[in-house]
């Protein structure tokens, strides 16, 4: 069996990571899960916010947001309704907590990094693509602070990599880095946050339809496995370009 | 090793199940998983929200919220503050979709139920203690619109049951069902919610410090389905002493 | 003529004080008057407000909320309109006052009392139950700063007791403590505070259908005086027990 | 003893109502009590809210705010803040109420007055040259309806008159009708709503210092009583002179 | 052909500066443009906003906005909203700019001034109304904050005098100070802000049906050119009287 | 004297218009004047707003926003500040009337489009970039509208086409297509949409720092009429590529 775009159960989309996508940001990258295209920007400011002070230690958070026309119906903006979905609340948190997985804040020093994913055109896995692209713009607005001394020399504040990808099981079968179309019909859908030693970050299923048992659970973890390494190989690549 | 409690790793804390706490809602349980006590009351109407009329089917929706003292520094009210925070929404949505998945629509005809979870006293698994209270809730609120002649004699809109539980590592230990005090220094943090047949309806495993290995990972979950078992023992039990 | 429950006109309602009821405030009583039951929790804190910093004075405020299946119909929660309503407000303010009342701000020095009333039930007279429970919680707050060395051991800020009670004009007649079916009835509905020594600290009367005559107004006052007098007795004896 | 103006206790500030301010407006007052000025419109618009239709009768409410420079000191805009606050809330379900303690809701038929009453200046008694003002405009807009025959001939909405005056306690002695600086010194402020016919519809009297015994609560509705029926004169001349 | 109110297409409204209207602020004006009447008051404090501190340069603003019967027909309140629209917006920038074009910040030391315009009865052109009256409550407040010695006595933080008009196509004809009746009907409308030596401040022209040409735009130009020097002669005349 | 970028003074930046960007909207455009790029979508939509029902006439509207690290420094979100700014609002309003002013209503029927324009990094004119962008998006949403057979064959709703430009006075030189460094150094800043067919649709000038004398006001309508021209011809070009 085959998937809607001919790929097989354990197959990633096509992916890219395009890096030094705007001007003004210390990293930003364009990546993209086939048809989900995200902008991740990565902005490093001295200092931290007020409960971190004088700690010594930095921080790093993310915000999350799609484009009202990245779907293929127009959604209304929360700036223009005045309040964040719970969603997008949801979603932006998980991107933060995944990138500090591989921070050690006391190698940044008291600087604080945000993670802009601005989601400009959705096909599923937008919440993967982010965490994959935003890992690689943290890593270069990293580099970026290295170079203007901003960080200690011998402090690397990164301690590993990360990545993410959706599985699911459709009509029965588990199948990896679902497209829109397959994550509307999933039964079961899961987001699988990896380091690039393979140990897990976060694991989020969820029955859409019927609760799942144990054993399809662990087909679905080892799936997301193997699509995590892959992803992270890509970002290897990608940070081996020369800017 | 014991626990600060004095529990064994795979001991839940002494679980009570009160029902009928309110004389207005529905159906409505002062649950408590040691000193964490959540107030969930079901409201049944008729209706639905305006997107699923005519349908034919019905709704069932959550709201969490913890009262200011509820915890041991006191926090603003969401209300005051004019906004509902990203934790909020996280977990009035996982509240919602754990009870959906055990409800049929149709069998519910055009009604809606709603959820409110509202946590007057907080010590850790504040959610897994709403969802397992709510499941009681909901389940009277489903007697009485029985009762009432508001759904089809023969039609059962329940499927089945649900609870949840958190288990999490603490000083590489997996312990069940964590008190405040075990959840701030866990190493990684999962939340189950699981149906009475054993099968999983979400699963939320976090590290909080460092990642977390595969056969962690399966460990934690044994725990769980042993800890949710447990638990839909004594709704069981709550459901059968007469109101 | 007896009332809906066999009161006489001038009876109040059963009054029970719970005090200790939460294990994370300085102050925790759960009052009940009749089926209105409220939360009252006394929150202490260090330091005051911006604008009474250096003043050597410190501060009491309320906040009054209402579960959102407190009452008969499901009400919206505040949190997800994003704004307070006009009766919230209205009712957090008089509560807040009412407790100013009796406090000597120089006695209390540079710290911060914030009383939470959050209403689990509702059957008529919650902000009335409100200031008569949240009374004993802030007397309960008071005694442990004490006990904790956070006050001056020579100085008391409480100057004396409070409380509240409604009543109103139902078919010609007044009633003390009007169950909500009564107030939903009366013709004329009043608020009453007072202390312990049988001054008034506030009297909100109004008329909901005809205009009242002065004669009226005294009637009410002076069943509005014993009911206060009855309940400071009722305050003196919770207070009395050991905790 | 004099007061700061070299009014007496038992006097009123120069009270003037000016009708037809606005040329928009169906009805629109310019009044002042002293040096507060309130600008009082009503708007007649055929309809009500839609939880009241159908029901044959009409609604009135009312708006009350602050220009932002009405006060010695600037105050924020609460468009900007963008909540409103308690204070406004208070007040303008206070002047609602009050007006609607006259109004026969079947004789205005299904038909909304929406009286906004925007103080241009304050010094003390904003609320109650409001609600003595917001009557004549509302006086004038039922005048207005009638003439549109928008409303039956033979009917009145209008059951009585309003007006409303403050009283408060400084130094000891009663006063009536407060000036600012009278206001801030009171130990008791109380605002007092009279019909035509001298009944009470609101009676809001708080201790802002000492509570206050019986004995001062008479004298100042005594004083207040008086000050209501000079008011419904100056208010009956007004509406006599033609427009 | 003569205009509704019969006057030549050349003419100004009838137009009115009252000053000190109000008794509490530094300045305040009451302008009127035919029945379009706005009360400008300009609140003077030392300080200025964070981002401006340690410059020794002092900031102005501006805030407009509409009461609710201002209008035909009565509009919804900001702050009951709880946002202000984009027009408010719009205008409120436009006056704040209109009237920092003629002001020298350094002359005017670490001070700001809040310039509040109100818009008490509407009847077209209320922008221009706000900012020709609100340069007269400026000049007030200057010379208030002078006479208090506030500012250095050597330093006029005034550099010229500020107007504006609206100009607009109506029926093809070029028209100065449109009434609200021109307005809607006009096909292209224009707001010019000029100074008092006849130099531009703003220009904004906005083709409300068809596109107009550089020959109508020059027009215009010129209408409001000779209309912002009428008014300047009319504030001059307001600013000459004895307060 | 060339400019920072080696312009001539009525020279434009490079102009790019990439169509057909993302794969869902009925009309999207990237377009890039110089380095400021936008992402522009036109989101057809069959209906109108309640106020236009049954009126036959259609409604075009536009949002304008930016991510919030397109500038040189990260702005905060709306969304998250959980209001719109007055930048933000004037934009997106005179987006909106810029494209109405090509739009036949009636020839559009009961039709909604909406036009995002979403910055995507920003170096000065992002609202010109975002109307030239617009209108091409505009009118591939109307093509894909006929193709569909949503809009009557005979009728267009497009009356002509629109562009806009900046213009500016930087150290007394009127230039063309202000790039960011040179808009913050400009003493007057205009910006200019004009038809195809040379005419005007919308002219804001402002001072920023002296104002601007008619010679200099003439000078840069010039300029902005020659930028217009050429922005027409390139936006001409665009929409004759296949798309």
């Amino acid at each position: 069996m085959s998937r809607i775009d001919g790929r097989t159960p354990e197959q990633l989309r096509p992916v890219t990571i395009e890096r030094s996508w705007s001007k003004h940001a210390e990293g930003s990258v364009l990546v993209s899960f086939g048809d989900t295209r995200v902008l991740c920007t990565a902005s490093f400011s001295e200092g931290v916010p007020r409960w971190r002070k004088g700690s010594g230690e930095g921080w790093v958070t993310a915000e999350y947001a799609m484009l009202p026309r990245a779907t293929n119906t127009r959604g209304d903006r929360e700036s223009v309704r005045g309040k964040i979905g719970g969603r997008t609340h949801e979603i932006s948190r998980l991107i933060g907590r995944s990138l500090r997985a591989v921070i050690d804040y006391k190698a940044l020093g008291e600087n604080t990094i945000v993670l802009d994913c601005d989601v400009l055109q959705a096909d599923g896995g937008t919440r993967t693509a982010a965490i994959t692209g935003a890992y690689v713009a943290l890593a270069d607005a990293i580099a970026w602070a290295h170079a203007k001394k901003l960080l200690k020399p011998s402090r690397q504040p990164l301690t590993g990599t990360v990545a993410a990808v959706s599985v699911g099981i459709v009509d029965g079968v588990p199948l990896l880095d679902l497209a829109y179309e397959e994550d509307v019909r999933a039964e079961t859908d899961m987001n699988v946050v990896c380091t690039g030693d393979g140990r897990f970050v976060e694991v989020q299923g969820t029955a859409e339809g019927e609760p799942f048992a144990r054993a399809e659970l662990n087909g679905l973890l080892d799936l997301a496995s193997g699509g995590c390494a892959e992803l992270a190989t890509i970002q290897r690549a990608a940070l081996a370009e020369a800017e």
